[in-house]
C-alpha cells in the first residue's frame, strides 16, 4: 500500500494514538513474559493475539515503507526498537540531545529484556549505548551508520533500576566521527556500569540513495549535514 | 508468587504452549509496527491489548523470579529477548551449538527491529552476535558474562533476508575466554556483513550466588563447569 501523507496536524494526532497503542502493547509484552496462568489460558491468549493482529493488518506497510508518523529527514522513528513510542519491543529509552553533540537517555529495563536472571541482557546494554552514541552525532549534524562499536561491561546491570545514559561526540575526520557513552544507575551516578566507544561513518548522498532506495523516500538522517 | 515446580512432562507441555503464545505475540508485534489502520482502530486495539494483559497477569512472576519453563543450570531461557520461543520481543534467533565451543544461529529480522529505514538496527546486530558468542562458550562449559564486545559493521544488514551467524571459542585464561563471531546473508556466505570479538568472564560460585541471589534459585550457567 502507498498511503497519502498526513498533514502536520494529522501526524501530531496520530503520533499520540500510536504511542498509546505502543504503551498498551508493552504492557501486554511484560504481562506475557511474566505470566504463570495455566496452559489453556495461554492458548486462549494466543487466539486473542492472532485476532488482534488480523485487525491491525487490514492496512499495512510493506517491509521497506516508512511509517506516516515518521520523519526520515530528521531520523525520528516512531517504531524504533530502542526509543519508539509505538514499538512493543522498545524498553523504551527516553532520549534527548543538544546541537553540540551530546545525548542523554533514561530507561528502566524490565523482564522482556532480561539476559542472565535478574540482569539486563548484554545486547540490550549495547543497543542502548549505540543509540545515545548515534543520537549525539546526529544532533550535531553528523548522522551516520555504526562502523565499530566497543562495549565494556564493568558491572552487572539489574532489571527494574532507573538507568541514565550519556554520550558525547569525539573527533571528526571527513565522514568519520567517534563518540563515547556511559551507563550508570541514576541513584549511583559515580559507578560506571558499562561504557562504549563508537565510530560512525556518514553515507555520501549517492550511497544513501542506494541504501534506502527501497523506501521510495528521501532519507537524510544518515548523511552529514553540509 | 512462588509456583510449585513442574514435572518434566508438565514442563514439556507448557513449553509448547509458551512457544505458541510467543509466536502469536510476535505476529501481533509485527502487525502493530506496520499498521496504517485509522486512529480509532489503533485506540480500539489498545483497549484489547490492555484487556489481554490483565488476563495474563492473573498469575505472574516477580521481576527476579525464573519462569517454570526455564532451566537456570543450562541457561536455556524460554523468554530470552534473543532466542526465546515465548518472547514477543525476540527476532527470534534459532541457535544451536557443539561441545567443542562453536555456535550457529539463523534468523530473518523483520520490521520490529528496524534501525535506519529497511536495515536491521545496529544494536540488534550486536545482540545477535553477543548471543552466539556466549552460546559457543557455554556449550564448551565456559559460561560467563560479557566483559567486552567489539562489533565491526562491514555492510548494511537488510530486513527480510535470511541471516546466518557463526561463532567459535578462542583462548581461555583462568576465568576469561575469548570468542569470535560473524554474520552473513545465507545466500552470500562469502560476504561478511558484521563480525564481533567478545571477552567473557565466568563468575566464581560465590559471585554467582550474590549476583543471582534475588532469584532464590541455583543458577549455574554463568559459571565455569569444573
Amino acid at each position: 500500500m502507498a498511503e497519502a501523507p498526513l498533514t502536520p496536524e494529522e501526524r501530531a494526532v496520530r503520533r499520540v494514538a500510536v504511542g498509546e497503542l505502543g504503551d498498551a502493547l508493552r504492557d501486554l509484552v511484560d504481562a506475557a513474559v511474566r505470566t504463570e496462568v495455566d496452559d489453556a489460558q495461554l492458548a486462549a491468549a494466543a487466539v486473542a493475539a492472532r485476532e488482534l493482529a488480523g485487525r491491525l493488518r487490514a492496512r499495512r506497510r510493506e517491509l521497506h515503507e516508512i511509517a506516516r508518523v515518521d520523519d526520515p529527514e530528521t531520523g525520528e522513528r516512531w517504531y524504533s526498537p530502542v526509543y519508539g513510542p509505538g514499538s512493543p519491543v522498545a524498553p523504551p529509552l527516553v532520549a534527548s540531545d543538544t546541537p553540540d553533540g551530546t545525548a542523554t537517555g533514561r530507561v528502566t529495563v524490565g523482564k522482556p529484556h532480561e539476559g542472565p536472571p535478574g540482569l539486563v541482557h548484554g545486547g540490550v546494554v549495547a543497543t542502548l549505548l549505540d543509540h545515545v552514541l548515534a543520537r549525539a552525532l546526529r544532533a550535531a549534524g553528523r548522522g551516520g551508520l555504526t562502523a565499530t562499536l566497543t562495549v565494556t561491561y564493568r558491572r552487572p546491570v539489574h532489571l527494574g533500576v532507573p538507568l541514565l545514559l550519556t554520550a558525547e561526540m569525539g573527533e571528526t575526520v571527513g565522514r568519520r566521527t567517534t563518540a563515547h557513552a556511559r551507563l550508570v544507575a541514576e541513584d549511583s551516578p559515580e559507578v560506571v556500569l558499562a561504557e562504549a566507544e563508537g565510530l560512525f561513518v556518514a553515507l555520501r548522498a549517492e550511497q544513501a540513495a542506494d541504501v534506502f532506495s527501497a523506501t521510495g523516500r528521501s532519507v537524510g538522517a544518515w548523511t552529514t549535514r553540509s
